[in-house]
Order: structure tokens, then C-alpha cells, then sequence
């Protein structure tokens, strides 16, 4: 019988998917803590800030997060802003030659953070540009430094300390497994085939296993996913519950269509001067902040979604008797042969009902 | 028969359900990864910090994080706080006449970072309060300045840059849309109605369209959410999967209970006097914090759930058999009639049984 | 017959499922967003920092986080560091007789903000060690104070505001609940016989509910989750739709490996010198970060889930027919003799089926 078969098919199909996505088990989804911790020095040596040594305080920030790290590869800095006035940066629409060329005070919602005087001061000694309140003197952004500032930020490591826990098990675990001792961890490199499930990541190749190109996205900065997989099937033993680990980037990936790509920021380190007056370095940092992405599954024997998948199991098998009887009275020729032979016709069956309703 | 149409509505539903939430597709739920960027500038006179410029560096707190962005709307300054000892601002607890009226180092867990001397000084020529050890002079917050200090901020841009991936169909987009140009994103503003796409959002905006107003939250701050949905149904065209922003205000709702209402917290800048020693500027900063919510469900034909939901609803169908069974064989008046025409009573049954049994 | 009753007993199993995991109602999960906000004033004398009282601005780090708030408990200072060349704090591998024992500029990827010179230097008049370039001097961080330099940080209060929604009943609710006035928000502190429902938490109390030590886990930090349930039976008043408040430490719990132990970070506090140039003090931050977790799944009486679950149940019941039949048709000794009673074998059957394929 055709149907039959089919049927059959779809039962089949059932209980692999039982089996498969393990039908029999309760499941329950990760509750994740994460915390990171960079290494690394960097050294740059250029006219405006002179020889000077980076490290973790001056490249993380803020200094903690709690999902994600940005490590700071390139920057614009602005020394020794204050509060006055100053021409703005020569462009297409600042340039200009008297007073009647600059507008006062226009409500621009796309400004970076200066209002118009409405006049005309000398920018250089052959440029003249429009006047602006502003922290003066006012930042230059048009270049981004290439190769990246920071660009020895490549062989920074950053350790990531994660710690699972799924509720309904109540079942706990950490990144760091009890087998990794304090000597392997102050030397070890994370290597998809040779050290899976050492902690410590390299930036570089970080970013090298998601297919891109560290110095690349070091110039204007991104977002990088880390992503840790705490799949388990707890029927088996707690120690064959490991983090599998991935990285993927996570901004632009449309090449032809890179509008406003990378990632940065300004923040600014205030001062006083000896007068007392406020000053600050403004700060546009270009950077790849690290989004750590835990999720997961675990599965446990449970008898409730055992029993309620061997019962729809079974259910779908039971469907075949259905199937074929449909087939067999509806769809031959000689249905109306077999209908008689499958129903016996009760004779007072109106009646009866009848009678049932009257009461 | 009744029963049998009461089956075939259940059926019905069934399948109605089985269109409806795409019984017929796998799921899988968005991940996602969020970057901001704010703009504007605001100006503000006031006899304590002068006319004064305040841009992006000044008023984000912290300078960057994950999935959310506070913008500095009002604010408490206290200038020049040094560590020493201090009378207290007057109020009902804190006015003596003399030492007597002051406890010394009486441990309260919601004190505001002052511990008590135990001395009565003048507060000022006609006032005497308790003194305090503590960052002097001490933090002036019983009076929020109303209008907010940077009421300006209702025309500052908020750009939101969000990549969403749906792992199992290794599906990804961005909300800047492969066909939004650098120009269009210069000049573009999110509406509802006419720019729906625009991923550049005005502050006021974003707060007028939960139902609230500016002005009013600015003063005491609060907590907004943007909603971004991302609902797609992978088998149509990838340009079809569209992000959705909805808006919404997270913190107080209950105009009733309004018991600590709004959003505020303290930071301070810290500064070295030219003697060396430390001074710092408490700033008690009230502000709109904007939590960017990424949601969504992808759906994609596949062919397990396909089978499982053919075959559950075919059940279904299958039940209404046994239904109409029950009610003729055990409802009905004339039930016994119907049970001798339905059961072959085969003799031996117990026999049989008892046969195997024994074997 | 034994498999009806087995039958049964998987129809009962379901039933219960269907009332016990309310099978009969669609279920949401919850959208949250947390505000915290930490009181409390920590003195100490050190020779190094003198008399210092330290409030929220001093301790919170950074000033605001999305769902989780870090208080600093330990610390270790480093004062007045510039751009320069001194010698390594001496220890196995530093310590010199000679240049020769140095090298230079070596790439050490788990370095901690150090160039070396290759010099040897004089690090007091007994010891010698490496130059490094670096922010001078460097950091000693061999030994961590103890008790915790914030020991009285145990006597913080931190007031929690969750307000969450659940999007598809449009329910939202936050955890100050409706009959708390302000009086009471002023004096309560949680406990979770007496104020179950106070959101203002002390610190020591957190902990300690989590089965640790504050001043132990205050030496080398660590993190703790605040859990917030909320699952609501939306079928019932909204009153009764209650946060309930847990504890538990996110990081190590596994004694026996614990491999770099508790949280801490580095951050920095620039400053300039009389004469311009930039000095920093150096902070390594231990402390305690509370992660505040919100989960929960609210219910509500739908028609859809409701027959889906009815309907299954059935099927179910259904399946007892066909078992029955299994076993008596296949499984029993007199099997044959049943199968003749059970079938009509209709002669010409395939005839008609070779008859139906020819047309």
C-alpha cells in the first residue's frame, strides 16, 4: 500500500528527529559570565607626542565592560584644547573671503561639536576659513593615520575567563579547564588545532581566523566577535563539556557598499593648566572592540519529552490506518465495494439520535 | 456528526496555525552587534562655568559601550572639591546649634560619602551645621536645574550602526541598507512615514515618538529604548528582510508611584592643584540613556519541521475516529445496540492470554 | 489489556504536562532594563595616601554600565608615573649583574607594559635589575593588601531599578513596586524573610547569601550575578507578578584549579605637571562586579496553544487502538485466529488495484 509506505516515511523521519536533536532530552540555554583581561606594550615615536610607551591603561577603554573589550589601534589626538574661538579647518564649504561667506550661530544637527561666529579670520597665512566657538584648536580628521598607530597591537593577548552555568541542571563550568595548570596558562597561545582550548588569544590572529586582515582593520577599527559554544549533552561526562571557540566580524562586511565603515569614538583627558584653567586632549580613537558571544545548549535525559515524543511517534503511525482507509473508500474505482463491505449500515441510527435529543 | 465537525475545526486551527507561524519553516533568533555614534553641540552661560562649548567628548559617559549610549542632558557641577573637612548643606537633620547636636562617625548605609566629626560650624553667617570629613565643598543637590542644561540636546543625532546574523541560514545585514548612499546618510533624518530606513535619529524625536516629551525627561533623565525588529522570512528576497525601529521608554511608567524617578549617576575629573595636591570636579550628571534592542526571528523552509507539522495535523484528523467511537459506543441511548454490531466477541480471549502467559 | 493501560498512563503523563507546564497558555519572555545606583563612604589612612575619604565617584568604575556595576575594594597605587626608563621591580627573571644579562627590546607577548632596555641598573643600593622603558616607576603588584584597602565597602548599599515589559500581553512592571513610598525606600535594606521586595541591597548581604566571604572575595574580587525572576501567571492579578531575588558568584567555584583567581583591572588618572608634562597614577583595580541577570516567562490563556495541546492529547488516546491492535494481531499465539476475525479479505482486491493503474 502506497500510502502506507508513506507514512512510514514520514514515522521514520520522525524518529530521527527524535534521536537527532535528541527528542529525549530536556534542554536549557546558558547563563553566561564573562570578563577580559589585555596584555601587550606598544611603542610610537613621532614629532607631536615624542617617544612613548602604550600600555593597558592607555589603550583599553573604558577600563572594563561587561561582555566586550576595545582595544585602541589608531588615533587622532588634538593636544591642549580650550574653550575660545578659532578658524575652522579648511574644506569646500569653510573657506572663505569676507564675513558675508560665513552664516552665525546655523543650527547644523550634522556638527561635530562647533558653533559659527559668522566671520572670516585667516586659518593660515594664505587660507582664510569661517570662525567657530569651539575646544580650540579644532580637530583634523580628514587623514587617519595609515599604517595604524598602535599596529604592534597585532601581538596583544587577550584572556577571556568564562563561566556557564545552566539553571535547570544546575551545572557549572568555567573556560579555564581543571586540567590547565598556572605555567600552561602563562605561556599558551590559542590555536584552533594545536591548543583549542587555551584562553589566551592573539589579536592578530583573531582576526586572521575570521579572514581578514589585522593592519587592514587596525586603520579605521570594527567589532569582532568572539564567539565561545558551550553545546553539552549532559547524559555523558562533565568534562566532555568544552567551549568551542569562533570569531567572526561582526560590522561591515559589504564591500561595495561601505558606507561609514569601522569603528571609533572621541573621549578627552581633561587638565588644568597652571592658571587653572580647564583644558583637554581630545581623543578620536579608531579600535576593535571584542564582543565575547557565549551561547548553547545543553540536553539532559528527561521521562516528560520522552514520552511526549514517543507518543507523537506513534500517534503519526497510527495516521497510516486513517490514510489508507481514505484512499480505499474515497479515491478507487471500486469504492463503493469495499464501503460496503467496511460499514454496517444500523437502521434506526436517525431515530436514535432523534430520540437522545428529545430527552 | 457533531463530534466529527468539532475534529475538523480543531484541524482547521491547526492548519490555520501551521500557515500562520510558519509551521513549515526552521527558525532561528537574530545576533546581533550595535555601535553608536552621537552629534551635536550646546552652548551654555551660566555665572559658575562661563559661556562654555559642550560636545560629544563632554556629554557620552562613558565614552563608548556595548549596546547603549548615555547623553548628558542636565547636571550638578561642584567645582574644586578637595579632601578635607566641611559643614553640611542645612536641611531638617543636619542644622545644630551646637557639638552636642552632632553624632561623630555614625556608620549610615545611605549616607552620601561624608563621615561626621562631630562639630557644629557655621555654615554660613547665620546657619551652623554639623561638620563632615569629606570631598569639600559638599555636592548641593537638592535643587535639579529646570530648564535641563543641555536642553540643547533635543537636536542632537544619534547614528546606529547595527549587523544582525542569523547563524543557521549564515544569513547577515546591516541596517544601512546596500542601496543608502554617503550623501543620503550626510542629510538624512529617521521618520516613521517618510524616512523609515534612515538610521540617523534625532533625540527629541525618538522621545516624542514613545509618547513622551524632551524637555520634561531631560531634567531628571531616564532610560529610552530603540527598538530594532528584524522579522524576516528568508524565503523571499534577502532585500525584503527589513529592520523595523520602534521606540519606547523603559524606566517609570507609574506616574502614581513615582518613587526615584529618572536616571542619574556621579563622575568626577580629577586635577592636581600647582601644589600637587588633588582636586577634583563632581559632576552629578542626569541624562537620557538609549538602549539599542536588537530582536527578531528568521524562518527559512525546511523539511523537518514540514514533515512533523503535516503529519501532527493528519493526527489530528485521525482523532476525530476514535471521537465519534466514544460518543456512539459510550454517549449514546441506544449504546449497547451499537456495541453488538461493533465488537466481534471472540470466545476463547482469556484462554488465549492465559495460554501465552503460562508459556 | 495491559497496553491500553500503559497507554493510559502516557495520556495522564501528557495531561499533566499540559496543566503543569500550562500548556494552555502562550508564553512570552521578558524585556528588561536595570539602573543601579551604590551608596556608601569608605575611609582609610595609609602613609601613602594619608586620611582619605572615598565616595560613589571614587569607587564605581566606570561611572555607568548597562546591566552590571563594578565597586572597587582593593587597590593597588601607583603613583606620579612618567614616560621614562627605570629598573624592573626585581624577581627571578630581572634581576642583573650585568648588561649581558638583559636583553633588549625582546617581544614578550605577555608582557605588562615594557620596553627593555638591555641596561642593568641599580634598583636599590643592594639589588640590580633590567631597564625598562616604560610609565615610571613601575608597578609592584607582588603582594595584594589584606584585609581589602575598601574593607568597609561590606556596608554598601546598592539600589537596583528593573523595569521590565513582556511585548506580546504589552505587560510591564518594575520592581519598585506600587505600595513602596519613599520613606520606606529611604530605610529598607533586602532580606529575604523580612523585605523580600526591597530593592536596595547591602553589599556584605549579597555575598553572603551567596554562601562567601565578603572580605575574602574583597581581597582578589570577583563577580557576582544579582538574579531577578520574574515569572508571571498573567491569567492571575498583575499584583501578583513579583520579582524574586537570587544570588550567586559568576567566576571560579572550583577550588581545587583556581587558576588566576577573582577580577581586577588597570586604569589610569592623567594629570599634568607644573611644567606640562603628563604624569599618571596607576590604579590596579580589584573589586567586586554585580551582574544584575533578568529572566523569567510570563503566561497567558490563549485559544491557539490551547487545542494544539487538547488536540495532541487526543491523538494520544487515539494511538491505544492501534497498539491494541498490534499486539493482538502480531504479538499473541492465536494470532491468526484474531486476524481472520479482524480483516474481510475482499477477493478481487488486486484486481481492482491493476485495474485502477491501467487507466
Amino acid at each position: 500500500n502506497p500510502a502506507s509506505k508513506k507514512q512510514q516515511k514520514v514515522g521514520l523521519e520522525r524518529w530521527w528527529v527524535f534521536v537527532w536533536e535528541k527528542g529525549y532530552q530536556e534542554t536549557d540555554s546558558v547563563v553566561s559570565s564573562v570578563t577580559t583581561k589585555a596584555k601587550g606594550v606598544a611603542v610610537t615615536n613621532t614629532s607631536k607626542l615624542g617617544y612613548r610607551i602604550w600600555d593597558v591603561a592607555d589603550y583599553v577603554i573604558p577600563a572594563q565592560e561587561e561582555n566586550s573589550i576595545f582595544i585602541m589601534t589608531n588615533m587622532i589626538v588634538t593636544l591642549n584644547q580650550t574653550q575660545s574661538t578659532c578658524p575652522e579647518i579648511p574644506d569646500k564649504t569653510t573657506i572663505c573671503h569676507s564675513d558675508s561667506n560665513c552664516s552665525a550661530n546655523s543650527a547644523d544637527t550634522h556638527s561635530n561639536g562647533m558653533i559659527k561666529t559668522g566671520k572670516c579670520v585667516p586659518f593660515n597665512e594664505t587660507v582664510k576659513t569661517c570662525e567657530v566657538a569651539a575646544w580650540c584648536p579644532v580637530e583634523n580628521d580628514a587623514v587617519v593615520p595609515k599604517p595604524a598607530f598602535l599596529k604592534a597591537a597585532e601581538n596583544f593577548t587577550l584572556l577571556v575567563k568564562n563561566n556557564i552555568w545552566y539553571p535547570k541542571f544546575n551545572f557549572s563550568k568555567r573556560n579555564i579547564l581543571p586540567n590547565i595548570t598556572t605555567t600552561y596558562l602563562k605561556s599558551c597561545i590559542y590555536d584552533a588545532r594545536m591548543d583549542p582550548f587555551c584562553p589566551i588569544f592573539r589579536l592578530g590572529k583573531i582576526v586572521e581566523n575570521a579572514g581578514h586582515s589585522f593592519q587592514d582593520m587596525a586603520i579605521e577599527g570594527g567589532i569582532m566577535g568572539i564567539q565561545v559554544n558551550w553545546d553539552c549533552n549532559l547524559d555523558r561526562a562533565a568534562s566532555l563539556c568544552l567551549p568551542r571557540y569562533s570569531f567572526r566580524r561582526l560590522d561591515t562586511r559589504d564591500l561595495d557598499h561601505n558606507v561609514s565603515p569601522g569603528y571609533n569614538f572621541r573621549f578627552a583627558k581633561y587638565f588644568r593648566d597652571h592658571t587653572g584653567n580647564e583644558q583637554r586632549t581630545l581623543i578620536k580613537a579608531y579600535g576593535i572592540r571584542f564582543d565575547i558571544i557565549v551561547f548553547g545548549k545543553a540536553g539532559k535525559f528527561d521521562i516528560i519529552p520522552t514520552m511526549i515524543n514517543i507518543g507523537s511517534g506513534l500517534a503519526l503511525l497510527g495516521v497510516a490506518t486513517v490514510l489508507c482507509d481514505v484512499i480505499v473508500l474515497y479515491c478507487m474505482k471500486k469504492r463503493y465495494y469495499y464501503r460496503e463491505k467496511k460499514y454496517k449500515y444500523v437502521e434506526d441510527y436517525e431515530q436514535g439520535l432523534a430520540g437522545e435529543m428529545d430527552q
